[in-house]
């Protein structure tokens, strides 16, 4: 690979990692998976994870433009979390971490 | 997907995250993907990485036997690190992270 190559490679990692890197964010992507979800479906599927933390790890991905955020005029006021086209390309990537923690990964 | 398929989809999501979601784990296997390196070359290869935080992300990395090390009695001694079979599987998965960030991460 040659040097600016690996360079920029290096770089496009270090941004996806910033993202995707955390303790939270797959987790938060694989459960909207599933389709939309509320914040408590969230919260409750997501063991160990707390309302402070999920409450930023979402800012961060709607940030990054993988997850998308709506709002309903309800009382209390309803929100709602779906993966945007962008997230959804996450799918494939994952299932292949899962499989290779399946076949590397002892439990 | 059926509930204990998720559970279980979640525990080793939860056990690969543990291996590689840390900042500097990726980059480390990502150096390797050349071949064989030296203490000295990752570091030189890794930006922002301490001698520290190489130290401990080596250690993990080996103990879950995604790369492996190996010393020769030299003065000083050489010690160099390699990715097993189980790491170089990686490989795809991290390239796929590559491209997907490539195509959705704005620089």
């Amino acid at each position: 690979m040659k040097k600016n190559v690996k360079i920029e490679f290096k770089c496009v990692l270090k941004d996806v990692l910033e993202i995707l890197g955390g303790k939270w964010a797959i987790p938060i992507i694989y459960v909207l998976f599933d389709g939309t979800k509320r914040f408590k479906e969230l919260e409750r599927n997501i063991p160990n994870i707390n309302t402070r933390m999920l409450v930023k790890e979402l800012k961060k991905l709607e940030a990054a433009n993988i997850i998308s955020r709506k709002a309903y005029p309800t009382v209390p006021p309803t929100v709602e979390y779906s993966l945007t086209v962008k997230g959804k390309k996450l799918q494939p990537i994952i299932l292949s971490l899962y499989k290779w923690g399946e076949e590397n990964v002892d439990l």
